[in-house]
């Protein structure tokens, strides 16, 4: 408890009188004020997060945390249970979407075992990019009861914190949460329930594909979840422990970690939503760190997205997570920087300003 | 008309059986169906209008065209007609947005004088990115009579096709549709009013940030242009010169050219979508050709998208024009391609298929 209480300790408010004089720059380039809509605000956002002029990107790091769910054996996914270490050498070997999304966007992506219920084999794959911060093999159904202990669910928050102070010695200038775990969107769409007071049905949503059975039984399960574990709305590490995932944890743990940092930080879809809640939950000057890349086609995600009023950069009716959506957004988040950095001011052009009305 | 009915004759409808052909290859790429949701559209449209199955995107071209306007003596714009050649020098010295954006983008930007009112002097840059297709000294005030004649509205369209097959000679795999011109707005309003039978009022926005007083008059300067115009609504040339404008008949020609060389084209926000709408009247089978890069913030633009059944791939509040949504959304693009022709199969990766329901 001791490394969040640190981290969490270190977590400031963002600048907002250094987003006010970036405002006041972006108003005198040679544009119409404000018609570059969202690539401004990103650029007052990041401004205030860094407190730098002149943000740099050069290090773009995603962490796809991986992990594996016993509430599976009730059913709830499209997909077997051995695909979530089969997608991790997936990821390993370069074959995965977000593999060739973060190749595509020159990002790194880190991938860390937070509790996959099968041991990875180094052996097969070649690559310095796999962390093993394993807290235990899979969840519990948590139908039955707990999802982990407290001090499980401490300890997945704690490693995410530790595996982002690793990678940070290299160099992050921003990071990106991205999720991988068959069965996951099950503690996520519990997760929500539980800190907005909506109902599983409405945040359930149809995960890798699921039919219509399926999802009403998947509603089922989440309900019997929460109804069984009465996890405390109020205490983010309860609901973590009861209902959540360890791979939720080490995110909710990145994130942390990035905003005692100064990192902004780029939220995927609606597993990495869910851990951004845990964190809000744990500290809320979390949220102006946070930058929601797209809206997930997963049902629970616009909930998430509205509780902590984040307004999403996409919508490419996307529901793939691994951190696909924060690959594509970390490319327009740069594009921002470079507005404000790069392009001429009215007077450097000797372009005529717009006239007194 | 020669050049302009040949260019037409050449476009063929897209080729749908190869989507289908390539929505089989998406489906058994390691991911559950669908997932990447319009990543997947985007490299099935893009398949289906190269033939190719390896969509080369290599050589991106923007072209930002530019052209004044009569009408601006009406008071319509915000900012002073001199802009418009003083943001020429802007882009090609590499102050402007889309010129930042742009080089972000790997993306060649060529602006084009469609018809400014000014002689634009090649010694105040340095730059072989500039075109000289000039059809006149800006249009003729459209409250009082036709924009241009039809000579010249068949003129404008014809020298885009001329200054597309220059550049395509070099090379283009991708074009971007951009539009510069003091005023331009007001045209646009009138040509999507004319084609979509909306009122002035419903298509009418602040163009670069007019106030409301100046909005009622504008919205009256377009009703009149119609009224003393009478363009016929099934004649696209008749539109054009009656009530359009020089760069607006320029990016008709552009895609309509992009069209017969069977190259995917990025329409940028509500200028280009307008001169989309021109080329749609000549030939409806454009349409599959074309990806909407973003819903500006002009008001007008939603109407225009949906009377040609376009779907914006991006929603960022901008309003700017000049080829930025283009240039922003080329990296999507991009990234779709990259799915299709890099991501693993289920079989190669050895990832377990789902389960049966």
């Amino acid at each position: 408890m001791k490394l969040l209480n640190e981290t969490i300790k270190k977590i400031e408010k963002i600048n907002y009188s250094l987003g006010k004089k970036t405002q006041r720059k972006l108003d005198n380039l040679t544009k119409p004020q404000g018609s570059l809509g969202r690539l401004e605000g990103l650029a007052k956002q990041l401004v205030e997060i860094t407190r730098k002029e002149e943000v740099p990107l050069k290090n773009k790091v995603i962490f796809t945390m991986v992990g594996d769910h016993g509430v599976v054996e009730e059913g709830v996914s499209a997909f077997p249970k051995e695909v979530t270490p089969q997608m991790v050498y997936n990821f390993l070997r370069g074959g995965a979407a977000i593999s060739v999304l973060a190749k595509h966007g020159g990002i790194e992506v880190i991938v860390v075992d937070m509790g996959i219920a099968s041991e990875i084999d180094n052996s097969k794959f070649n690559s310095q990019n796999f962390k093993n911060k394993k807290v235990n093999f899979g969840t519990k159904n948590i139908t039955k009861g707990p999802a982990m202990s407290k001090d499980e669910a401490v300890k997945s928050i704690e490693s995410g914190i530790e595996v982002f102070e690793e990678i940070y010695k290299k160099g992050i200038d921003i990071v990106g949460a991205g999720d991988m775990g068959i069965g996951n969107t099950t503690p996520s769409s519990a997760i929500v329930s539980v800190i907005t007071g909506k109902s599983a049905e409405e945040v359930t949503g149809r995960g890798t594909g699921i039919d219509n059975e399926a999802l009403s039984g998947k509603i089922a399960v989440i309900k019997k979840a929460i109804s069984v574990n009465k996890p405390d709305a109020n205490d983010a590490i309860d609901i973590l422990a009861k209902v959540g995932g360890f791979e939720i944890g080490g995110l909710a743990g990145v994130i942390l970690a990035a905003c005692s940092r100064r990192i902004p930080i780029v939220v995927d879809g609606f597993i990495s939503t869910a851990a951004a809640l845990i964190a809000y939950k744990l500290e809320p000057k979390i949220k102006d760190y946070l930058i929601a890349a797209h809206c997930s086609m997963e049902k629970g995600h616009k909930a998430m997205l509205e509780y902590m009023r984040l307004k999403p950069l996409m919508d490419l009716e996307m529901r793939l997570g691994e951190g696909t959506g924060a690959a594509l957004s970390m490319n327009i988040i740069e594009a921002s920087v470079k507005i404000l950095t790069q392009m001429a001011t009215f007077e450097s052009a000797s372009v005529s300003r717009r006239m007194e009305e």
